[in-house]
């Protein structure tokens, strides 16, 4: 019995947490900061080291850490994130869009060739070297590429948003079941290439 | 000489206009209502008269119809733009994000089937009939399809800013000129068949 | 002695979700939408089938039927809702503002005489057709009237707010309370006038 | 000649400056404040001293001065202004709202007699005496009321918007020329009463 | 065991409500108002009494007396706030910050001295009678000073936000444990200095 | 005479690029980015190449070299800005607030100390290595040090804002002209005390 109302309690408490995580947002808050429900915070809150290593990790293929809300709840309220990207030899981050935020790409290693797609469908495209910037505006579809075959590279990003949220498009578009038929008319192309486009992605 | 003063005096003006445009932004505004530079303004200035007849039109292949600030300046700092689209049987409106807005759907005519994915990669579907109303969250892809080859349909969306923004993603991604390399990749596809669905969408 | 203990649990979960209604707010969330606590959800979620049957209905006075976040959750973060407005012929829809949310009005069927009046006490009209929109800035006294004693009318209305509310201003003024004496002084008029108008609104 | 091209020069800058004060909005500034185009600015710039003398003013009618953006362009981009509210002996300001920001009244002579009414038609009134506060929320029709009739009264109001706006209901609905017919029906009332309201308002 | 229970649902609902205060934030709200988990609600919700005694106070050093969410809960949501600041002959308040409103600053007794400083190093200053206003920039290092040695002096100042935040700088600086060296090397001076400056604040 | 009008008219488009600055705001645009009045853009637009050399380069005293809006005009309406803090043994960045942003900033070589103090006069501190992080919340006042003797550090800081200002406290307080009776009283010191360290900064 009391363990049955516990657990009810218990609920309740997680319950609230999912909501007011859910609920959180972007725009100026009334208070330094947010202190989870029930914590008591000294720097450590304000600290995150789950990237401690990585600048000494060697990758295959490319890799994005985010530094978000959801990883590092000190960034609630404070409207920033980073990302670090690393790029194998000839790696790409797929077409995407960050729904809530622009992004501010740092070069700190190696070259990258990078790109957008404006709403009235002009390419704007770019090659960076080591410590130049570039800026993805808010919510248009970009990438980067490192396309030199013999060096790797890393890139740091900002983002005005704790949670900018990412829609990469080959797996949005091809690998979360939207029908065959919708998206071979909105392809202009026919239900095999589809299948074929699915099959890569899902492999 | 004169010609060439006032020239240079207009030209001032449509400066100022191109970018009081880019300027303008969907927040709360400091006054009522924004007044384009120099203009005297009654009634029809707060009127859009450029959908008149869309109830009476036969179309042929999906249409949108937006109604937004490029057309009618005096949404302009209202936050609020509309949109009719109009299917044809087995018509649909490609796979889309709306950079600035979410999109409230609303079933005037006929049927749809309606999906969007988050950033999870959840795929949510629903089929509408006449009168129901659907909510495609902002910045997200999304498609609205009338798989009813008997009968065309139409809807009504609403829009939380005077400029959303579109991002068709089969022009944006195959019909732009991003690299056939940088999208075979992305695809984890080859480079025969980027370019099969970039002919097709050339066509 | 469970009951006790369950019902204050319930408690608890009821006023948790009283209070995440009256914080939620229309500014950018953190995340694609807001889940409310306790829900698993799926494309039901996203989706209003309340006003399924509003384009038969046959209507006797005015009606407005609000699509907003308060009948479907799912607008809750998304900033936008719409709200059908059907006339019978002569109806009107009484002064009122929208302490929210600017207004879109769009004529599907019939035609409306429509005005406004800004901060300078300026009034701005307009005669509508179908097809025709007219905006409403945000906060200001508006009204729609089927001026046409022949044909009803309805129009469909977009708001940049998930709930813009509205201040009905015949029913504030006069149905709510308000001292005699104060509204008497205020519109320059007697208490004997103040009272035949209520009367009439009390009807 | 010259002067003609003069003028439309000055003309052009002009209309620029109304552009701005129109485009010009509440939200978070880039810059520590705005300077007006073609402005040196010292201290001066963030004073105003056009009230100075206001305390020692004896007055027959309610008046309000309001210290914001149109009058003290310092306040431009700060979303903050205040108004001075002095009432003689049973003065009353008519009920109005302000779209753009809520009011924090603060009595600093006499008493008030307050009250606002909120979107679900609910009135809340208050009896407030010197050193007392009272908020009236964004949007909501409200009005102070000097019930005294030995003593006259004052109040400052704060406001979070640089420019909050005000609509008072007497005249907006009964002398800006809104058609008898749309009133008598809203007001459920008959033309000869409204006549009779608009002749009290007008004289 | 039934108060161990009662407990542990008296803490989920304590939590809550330090949560919900965390949370809250200035932006635009999606109600007229925000009603406290649990609360029935009248005129005093809205009204605030603890400082009805404030003009009549003696006070021998400077003062400052915050109206704001924290203690008039009627706020929240509501952008604005107000302080009064009272101030001896020859009275200060040190340089400080609001992270979150810009200041408006009335004189209503006696007169000021006040200063700013702006992002580009330039001080500006004003000396105030009574009657004028001052605005100080949001999030700018600001002081007002009575430099009158007969006269005490009174001021009101607004805030566009509910909880403006201050940040003193004698005490944020040298009176919360910042190491010695760090502020020697920070101020280009040294230890000694810093230990005199500190020995004067904690007294 | 036409040399003059020419003037004239640049004159006007000068003014307006200054004042177009001056207005532009965080928060979300209308469009997709903003261009300049009069520009054309590519890719270059939305590059920056100013830092290129920064990592190879050898600092003497601390140095921060700030990507913002001022240097970088395709960050204008993005929110997002980045700063590289390059740090000679023993280097410090003094006492400081950024009035627009909060500051996430990523150890990328070397250790740093930091330290924030908040508006309860809370001061906060951590030890941090490379690849960790650190976010100084909006508007408070924070440093970072390097107390490392034998090695130079270097760390890259995001900001949710393309200009988010910063108020060095030393110079702020102690090198733009402040009274030093308004500085002896408010730090609670002696006019030889603050004449010492003014001279020390002033050096």
């Amino acid at each position: 019995m009391a363990s049955f109302l516990l657990k009810s309690v218990l609920v309740v408490v997680a319950v609230f947490f999912i909501s007011s995580m859910a609920q959180a947002s972007d725009p100026d808050i009334l208070s330094d900061f947010i202190v989870p429900a029930g914590s008591t915070i000294d720097g450590n809150f304000f600290t995150f080291t789950g990237t401690r290593d990585i600048f000494g990790s060697i990758i295959e293929k490319f890799k994005v850490t985010k530094v978000i809300k959801a990883e590092f709840p000190g960034l609630d309220g404070q409207s920033v994130s980073l990302a670090v990207l690393q790029f194998p030899r000839g790696g790409v981050n797929p077409p995407h869009t960050h729904p809530r935020a622009a992004e501010l790409l740092f070069i700190v290693k190696g070259s990258l060739e990078v790109g957008f797609v404006d709403t009235a469908n002009k390419l704007y495209t770019q090659t960076l070297q080591v410590g130049d910037l570039f800026v993805f505006p808010k919510g248009l579809v970009h990438y980067p590429y490192n396309s030199d075959w013999n060096k790797s590279a890393t890139a740091l990003s900002g983002f005005g948003s704790a949670s900018a949220g990412t829609v990469s498009l080959p797996t949005t578009l091809f690998a979360t079941g939207i029908d065959d038929q919708i998206l071979a008319k909105s392809f202009k192309s026919d239900i095999a290439t589809i299948r074929k486009i699915k099959a890569g992605l899902s492999s």
